[in-house]
């Protein structure tokens, strides 16, 4: 191929210059509505965000401020550092964080100043060897015991740092003699540090952890329960009164169908909130020893139910559909023990909420499991003497699913049990009227 | 009740007192197995503890020799710090947190050394309010930016090193006016401690995160190959030739149908995976730009078989185990499909261990395809008229759930052919004979 004309080049990149400013504008715009969407979606991080800001001003006050200077001199500079480092989106995060440097620090310029005395003893020619040795055999020793699974779960970071101040210590304790003076000013900035962080995460619009994940695993019930509720619907092509009809109704419905994808891969987040959530004292309706291991089992069988549903949406796409005449026959008893399930998630989830134990999810279980039965026996005694397997397998795959979520239900319903009872949840007044059901147009199609 | 004794109080006291020395024991020889587990399952573990040792002690010969801390003095200091938060287990971790802090500390001096002039300018009683501002806005800014998901899955730590380091040079610029020696001699450390870090951990033993990535993908792969095979013999009783017979055979058929389960939750290890290794320079079979996103698309559809073997493994331990006359009559081609696609995992999983690529897989998928239509056609034709459906249900529903496998495996292949296209596999000598088929005593039970 022939080259391209220089002339023609060289227009190229004076249009591409030219185009510059209106290229930056659109990224710059971009940036500002992602910013604006992120702000809008949880403005606690804003909110967070200003209190970072707060802190490290609050605590540069050490340079500023001359009678404190005087105090602390340089270490200041570890005030401020801790905070930046410390300072975490929630609670449990920076306290596990602050506690995990405090002791460590601790810990390690003990073990530090020891080890520079011993060094000191040996002489002269001896003492950086010898503080080469201990410095090498800490840090490997150190780094090896954060391969530990529950050490790298809750305390990696103060493994790291108490190899930093371990080699800190014992190594600037070569060329200063003050190491007593030094690792103690160290050690109070970094107290101060990591207690101006705690204190404003705690009473500034704290964020907690154990609150985030109370909310997250009722969130998690209440889109397993919309899904359900949709699926049945989509699938039997049942429009709800009023609700699916619109376009606003479809999209709805669609997020729906698709919510329980947040719940597949939820297990790694499940699991630092625990983490944080452990670190955190008693607030609001949860003590210092919440039972979180709980909520981590009724995330486990929340993603049991999201990976059935998974299978259950690929049945919705897909090409084969299986006969209509089934489809009709169980669709009823399909509907009821899907609606049934679906109840029994979304007021599992209303009961976590309000921490109120109400006898009515264990009533819908219960109906769900007359339903299953009439379902099997529907499917025992039916007349399908006419139908081609073939037109069977995605119906009877979906009933099967659907079954199996069924139990899942229980199991969540079990744990939410355990839960009301080791945290002793108001007992609700069951004088109140049920919710009357909600009201379908099943059409068979 | 009567409250206890005091002196069996007492007893049991001393009781528990005299056994501490038992328990302390024990505890240890436990942290001593679990510690020479882990070095014995990975030994590049050991390794890696060693390297971070070794790399501290050479950067704090900085304190040791003279003329160097002639040079740098205190800010050796950095150099430390900078080795010990840097060095990770994986290179591409190391070069990424290694860039990020210099990137950052770069930016964020120039930037602090800006702030500190300005406020100069504006007189004694205005410098400090000004520098507070700045700090203020700098760091809230910078807060919020983490947010960004982009932001946050590549350069959050540079983003926290930028604050730090920008309130540290323009807060400490109000009691020393050598900033910009300062700024310089921080920055000459932690670059003297990021190369260190990453001329270490490339050049001895090098753990390379493209590889581990690499490796285990294949590794679901391969887990997956053994589900299946596993399950179909489970599944129909089916005993292969001399492997399921014995204990240790059956514990290997076990570990083989849980092995799964560690591919449900791999989503978080593969993000963070392929992250590190987009850092990373070309090494032995990667390119610096390796498609890493098509690992992350195989991944995807890994978990996706997964969820589905969730359901599978299911029924093999369900009390409903349909009818054993379904079961034999679809046995044979159930058998030829899992073992089928079963084999097409596997030498996906060679084919990208040895970076060739071969006909075969897709060979088997040609088989896979045609096994299915003829079960379709079974379950079309079959007489079924005498068996009611209740028992029919498990069977269909494993047959339907293997089916989606195999639609996932078709789309594993396509990536992995993707795969061989951009990084250009050698192409296998097609002249081999073909392996001989796995032979399987089939026995209706």
């Amino acid at each position: 191929m022939a080259s391209p004309n220089p002339n023609q080049e060289k227009e190229g990149v004076v249009d591409r210059v030219m185009a510059l400013p209106k290229v930056v504008k659109e990224k710059v715009l971009d940036i500002c509505r992602l910013a604006k969407e992120i702000a809008q979606d949880d403005p606690r991080k804003v909110i967070h965000s200003l209190k970072v800001g707060l802190s490290i001003s609050m605590v540069s006050l050490f340079y500023y401020y001359q009678p404190l200077y005087d105090n602390f001199g340089l270490s200041a500079m570890w005030a401020v550092m801790t905070v930046v480092v410390v300072f975490e989106y929630t609670v449990g995060a920076t306290l596990g964080k602050g506690l995990n440097r405090t002791v460590a620090t601790f810990g390690a310029g003990a073990l530090g100043i020891g080890a520079h005395h011993l060094a000191c003893l040996s002489g002269a020619t001896a003492e950086p060897i010898l503080i080469g040795a201990f410095v090498f055999a800490l840090a490997a020793i150190a780094s090896f015991i954060r391969f530990f699974p529950k050490v790298k779960a809750r305390y990696d970071y103060g493994m790291l740092i108490f190899i930093l101040t371990f080699s800190l210590i014992s190594v600037s304790g070569f060329r200063d003699d003050e190491v007593l003076e030094m690792a103690h000013q160290r050690l109070s900035t970094i107290v101060i540090g990591g207690s101006a962080c705690v204190v404003i995460s705690i009473f500034i619009c704290p964020v907690w952890a154990g609150e985030e994940f109370h909310h997250s695993t009722i969130n998690k019930l209440e889109i397993l329960g919309d899904f359900l509720e949709a699926f049945v619907c989509e699938y039997f092509k049942i429009s709800k009164e009023g609700e699916f009809e619109d376009n606003k109704g479809d999209s709805k419905g669609k997020s729906f169908l698709e919510g329980y994808k947040k719940v597949l891969n939820s297990k790694s987040s499940d699991d630092s909130l625990a983490n944080f959530a452990r670190w955190e004292p008693g607030h609001g309706k949860f003590k210092f020893r919440h039972p979180w291991n709980l909520y981590l089992q009724i995330g486990a069988f929340s993603r049991q139910c999201a990976y059935r549903m998974e299978a259950l949406h690929a049945h919705l796409s897909s090409d084969i559909q299986g006969s209509p005449e089934i489809r009709c026959t169980i669709q009823d008893l399909c509907l009821k023990m899907s609606l049934e399930s679906s109840k029994t998630l979304k007021e599992l989830g209303s009961s976590m909420k309000t921490m109120t134990w109400s006898s009515s999810p264990n009533k819908h279980i219960a109906n769900t499991k007359v339903v299953v039965k009439s379902l099997k026996s529907l499917l025992q005694s039916s007349s399908w003497k006419e139908i081609d397997i073939l037109s069977l397998i995605p119906v009877v795959t979906v009933a099967s699913l659907l079954i199996d979520i069924v139990e899942f239900t229980e199991k969540i319903a079990d744990s939410v049990n355990d839960l009301a009872t080791l945290t002793h949840f108001h007992i609700e007044n069951t004088n109140k009227s049920p919710k009357p059901s909600q009201s379908l147009h099943c059409e068979c199609v």
